[in-house]
């Protein structure tokens, strides 16, 4: 029998997720069983939604404790019991925190060996297709316009800043500390950061964005998009992709003034979405990023945590802002 | 010379405003210059967005203490000295709380005498648009769905929800005061009305919109929208009017929480909008109001109160809430 190491959701955070909430087990890889495919795990993706799904049903059901935490992965077919895999298939879906799974056929996207792995997990994967929908379906960008993307040296957000510029836009990103602001400039070609831990965000909002705000891509919630829609123009658009700022707290806190006060008078329109929402283009996407990725348009920014048992630890990790761009572990 | 009384905006409230932060003054009719008309005020307009100019710059300049008190009237062109106008026209436009003004012939709206001077204030007029427009435009309700409308005795929520009951869907209206709710039911056709002033608000909304909310015509923010937005469905749109409830304050309310969570998880589109931005399609609009009233298939709810001297406590009796339906004064 094969081991296969799980990491289990044991305990509902009360504020900051970490290490106390899970506990690793070890168990046998399943059986998979007709219509089925065993994979082993060789990547995990970390995603601040994650975190939201501790707290009630979001788009996903809730995570319950005694759960196998639930995460994306990328794997190598193992065993097939569909017609569609074969051993040696590289492929992704909703692994769950483990070094094997059993997975219908249907849950399941075979890839094209020619990418790297990491980049089917980033720019090629959920982050990047949520950038481009969000960005362009959801925040509508025109040339010439502001945009302002939170969480900008995140995995989604360096994806979507970097589309803004394709877009011809005047970009600026919010993060936390100097080093990530000038990461994201030199590297993705932000036009200017913000680092929001100097606090004062209006007047770095009006120094950065001195024609305004046009489409805010928001990752974050909270005091950033506050500030936000105070320094947006008539006609701007909010993309509302995550609240990372409301995820990791005991606690969240009331929305921001201005709604729907600001909505009305500066005709805005905030709009969630969900990145399987638009999975009837996700071919078209998916071919535009490669494409992108291939000819230097855009850049992955990747950050690599080796060893599988380091799961609950990069969590915490990414919630503290120590990550650079896609936070994922190599699992084997 | 003809005297010409104005209602001076003389002290800017702390709290509700009332009586005492304006002064009425006397003085002479204004002279028309070339361009301009001459009109006598017949019927004033009272709008629960005056307040909102009292708190700064919307979607027009703020107001300050000194200015006639703005707002939107109709009335009888005395003199012209524009090409477009003669005496004894019937014309709307912002003419400010006075009995005379002399307006530029491009600010004036001229009206067909066979409407009813009340209907080219409410239905047929800004009221009649912004239900229009804002339900159907920004809100976009499909057959069988549910509607919620606050502020559904108003002004623009008896509108939009009627204008939702064409539009084949399940309308539920929100309103203070038990004869208000019997009143949008039978007068309105109304499928439930929610009497906001009992409390339990998401107990009202669970019984009153068994299959959850689609559209959300949200004329009043604060509690109301955050309830709404507890109970919205999938891919549910708000349409935002307006915040009454935020206006007449010291102190606004921050945002309701679940902003931006739950426009993610669900999807939601919230999106503010102005009538005028629409005015390139207002004779569409206005055909089609005017069909609606001549066939019956909605009806007009105007509360009108006699004598000029009685526009300041007419607002704060409308912010009171004791208006039932488009709230004016005749003037002479």
């Amino acid at each position: 029998m094969t081991r296969n190491r799980q990491w289990i959701y044991a305990r509902k955070p009360n504020a900051e997720v970490g290490p106390a909430n899970f506990d690793l087990r070890e168990t046998e890889a399943p059986q998979p069983r007709a219509g089925e495919v065993l994979v082993r795990t060789t990547l995990l993706s970390l995603d601040p939604a994650s975190r939201a799904w501790m707290q009630g049903a979001t788009y996903r059901s809730q995570l319950n404790p005694g759960d196998v935490m639930a995460g994306w992965g990328l794997g190598e077919v193992v065993e097939s019991h569909a017609e569609k895999f074969a051993p040696g298939d590289l492929v992704s879906g909703e692994f769950g925190w483990q070094e094997y799974a059993a997975l219908s056929a249907h849950r399941l996207t075979k890839h094209d060996k020619r990418h790297k792995p990491e980049h089917l997990l980033s720019v090629l994967g959920i982050t990047g297709l949520t950038a481009y929908f969000g960005m362009l379906d959801v925040g509508r960008p025109r040339p010439g316009e502001t945009v302002l993307v939170s969480a900008a040296a995140g995995a989604v957000g360096s994806v979507a800043g970097q589309i803004a510029k394709l877009s011809g836009c005047h970009v600026v990103g919010t993060t936390r500390g100097r080093d990530k602001c000038k990461w994201i400039v030199d590297e993705f070609g932000f036009d200017a950061a913000i680092d929001y831990s100097e606090g004062n965000l209006d007047r770095a909002l009006k120094a950065a964005c001195p024609r305004g705000i046009d489409v805010y891509f928001d990752n974050t919630g909270g005091e950033m998009l506050a500030a936000a829609l105070r320094r947006m123009n008539v006609f701007g658009r909010v993309s509302c992709c995550g609240a990372v700022s409301q995820y990791d707290t005991a606690s969240p806190a009331p929305g921001p003034f201005g709604v729907p006060g600001f909505l009305v008078t500066k005709r805005i329109r905030m709009e969630g979405f969900v990145v399987m929402d638009f999975y009837n283009r996700r071919a078209q996407a998916e071919a535009a990023l490669a494409r992108w990725l291939e000819e230097g348009k855009i850049k992955a920014a990747v950050d690599i945590v080796e060893g599988f048992e380091n799961m609950p630890s990069a969590l915490a990790d990414m919630f503290a802002g120590k990550n650079r761009g896609k936070l994922m572990v190599r699992v084997g």
